[in-house]
């Protein structure tokens, strides 16, 4: 007998009707002779509704209060959940994440778990009953209720699942799993079965959203098996696990791709040690996030062309910001485009395969696509090109590493 | 500095701008020296709203997880009144009654309170703040959510005054106070500026819906000074309090009635030990109230003729159990009206003053109304008369007895 975790997400849980089909989904795992706890999310459009009612009384709503209206959200499903296995014949249970209990950090709306005390859920599982627990919560120390911030159902997931050594933490949502690419951007996109977490990671910070990188962390972290599955349809979804649980690894697993993005570069400043963190300060102490960065020696060899890239949002604020640096440094000049996206490889294999960078570097000049800015890692190769090769460029990747097959 | 408890229920915090009048209001208390504990009801509509969702789910729904569905509702106010209050610039924090903690017993729907912890509201006020706690709900001893029942939020208000031995807890509510009876019937009713527990709990039980009467025991019992107010207006409500309290008693309070009720007799049955029993026995069984009962030796001596009213709803089922009755003891006939009401004079006065009860039926007779049942206790007498009657019998007692007018 297994113990699966399964997480639905509000989509999943969004109407009488969903909450249903899920009680049915629950009991046809537990009738398979499996113990189950579910952690669910609020119904989809409760914690915008919330939040509404909040702003309305105070912008921006105090954070403890914020976590004590929020958390009903989930609260509502459980009961809801639980009410709808009872139904149909399963014995059920519903826990608030202040009574399983999930202690967190007291950072309000995005705090952290510290510890989850089992014991509750593991008698319930031992007495035949289904274990239904509100994602996104939990409660601190002093007893006040917190909650993770966005997507921290996945996370309350995939903690419960380590916390109870589950066989496997299946996140329920609206795809049937991870794909080699976005199907909308190249219709031969594939469904992997299997990804290891560490491209997994890099698919999810690249842009593929379908886990919270958060979660995958955590799951990575306590060794625990995900499983991304649709909530609608009946596949086996996306297994992410360990590295050597995959005995024939793809070179590459998938082209994972961020739109608006914006780069920035001050061009000549003095080559000194520290440069970098006195170009980069200012824009950190702005709250502007930084994703790649790259530095070249220029030709003169006395001064460096120091380029970053950042979310198109924050372009303008960078700009000036650089612009008073380059003014404080004696910058030749500083530069910028705001017009750009970054398509990155990922794929574990890579790692002992030579050649996988001039192969992609081949694949995009052959269609005319010229590269900007380039950044390397360990399972991945990421390059900044013009938006307008944005779809050109995963197609011609896809193609060239064949992804459209089932590889070996 | 007093301590003040006040309760604000469904309609008082049905939106947001209701919400922040209330804490505009509290703000003022606060202003005015005193520390504030403010005890709130689910937004009206709110508590219906997720009664559907859960009979759309399970019907009935299950007990415990109906509380964690309900409970939900009150959760909501305490956190946006918080939000509303620090907007205002009045530090506040919110608790649900899991939190405070308010420990209730385990029965579902219906809880009652056993024991409140006060010692975190206490710091809390002890650092200036205002707390916000969840009405209706508790938690018992295993941790499960409980919720006391409909109209609880009043009996939770009450038990936190207790608990912390507060100087008045104040109810408010859509109407401004108790009145001598209902306004829409006797445009001269008035509104009663004191009124004693034992009063009050004929008024409620009598139809005069203002407060909870569970809440009237609860204050009455440990003695803490309960005032009914408007949560629109500005005045002074009515305050119940203890007899000893009030210099100078009315000798009449006011009147009370009761509609849709409907009274059966079953006539000419043998006067014997048990039979009081025998005839309500199979009444009880079915869960059918009843309210008034009269006894009366026949005119032969050796049987007896024996009344009762229950509400009408209940007629028809009762007529034919008590059907049933008559035919097992052998009873002459089975007797029935289902358009009667019950029209009672209130007051603690009463004890002490002959004359009363004659001079009630000496008003009624007047306007040629004819008794059909009598009943009387300490504090009131009660009567049914015609349905048709009602209305006038009300203004006809409302005169006699110079309600109209501030007594001494």
């Amino acid at each position: 007998m297994a113990l699966i975790v399964q997480k639905y997400g509000g989509t999943s849980v969004g109407s009488v009707e969903r909450i249903q089909a899920v009680a049915q989904r629950v009991k046809r795992w537990r009738d398979a002779g499996n113990s189950l706890v579910v952690v669910v999310s609020a119904m989809s459009g409760e914690t915008d509704r919330l939040l509404g009612l909040a702003k309305a009384i105070q912008n921006p709503p105090s954070p403890r209060e914020l976590d004590v209206l929020l958390s009903t959200g989930e609260q509502v499903t459980i009961a809801l959940l639980s009410m709808a296995l009872e139904q149909i014949g399963c014995p059920a249970r519903s826990y608030t994440g202040a009574q399983v209990r999930i202690r967190t950090d007291s950072a309000h709306n995005k705090a952290r778990i510290q510890e989850i005390d089992g014991a509750r859920i593991r008698a319930d599982l031992q007495a035949g009953r289904v274990v239904v627990v509100a994602g996104f919560q939990g409660v601190d120390e002093a007893g006040n209720i917190t909650t993770l911030g966005r997507g921290g159902s996945d996370t309350s997931a995939v903690a419960v699942a380590a916390a109870l050594k589950a066989e496997e933490c299946q996140i329920y949502t609206d795809v049937d799993g991870v794909y080699t690419t976005d199907p909308r951007i190249e219709p031969r996109a594939r469904k992997l079965n299997r990804i290891t977490f560490e491209e997994m990671l890099e698919m999810a910070s690249l842009g593929s959203k379908v886990l919270q990188i958060r979660a995958v962390e955590f799951a990575g972290k306590y060794r625990v098996p995900l499983r991304v599955l649709s909530s609608f349809g009946e596949g086996e979804g996306t297994l992410i696990t360990f590295e050597e649980d995959i005995v024939e690894q793809a070179v590459i697993s998938g082209i994972a791709f961020a739109k608006d993005e914006a780069k920035l570069t001050i061009v000549g400043v003095p080559d000194q040690p520290g440069i970098a963190h006195r170009i980069l300060g200012p824009i950190a102490e702005a709250n502007i996030e930084v994703d790649m960065i790259v530095q070249n020696i220029g030709a003169d060899g006395t001064t460096t062309d120091f380029t970053f890239t950042v979310h198109r949002n924050d372009y303008e604020r960078a700009l000036s910001i650089l612009q008073s640096t380059a003014d404080a440094l004696g910058a030749r000049a500083v530069d910028g485009d705001d017009r750009i996206v970054k398509i990155s490889l990922v794929g574990v294999g890579m790692r002992s395969h030579a050649g996988i960078a001039s192969k992609m570097f081949a694949a995009l000049a052959k269609e005319g696509i010229n590269i900007r800015m380039i950044s390397t890692s360990e399972i991945k190769i990421s390059v900044v090109v013009d938006e307008k090769y944005l779809e050109l460029g995963v197609r011609a990747l896809h193609q060239a590493f064949g992804l459209e097959k089932e590889s070996g």
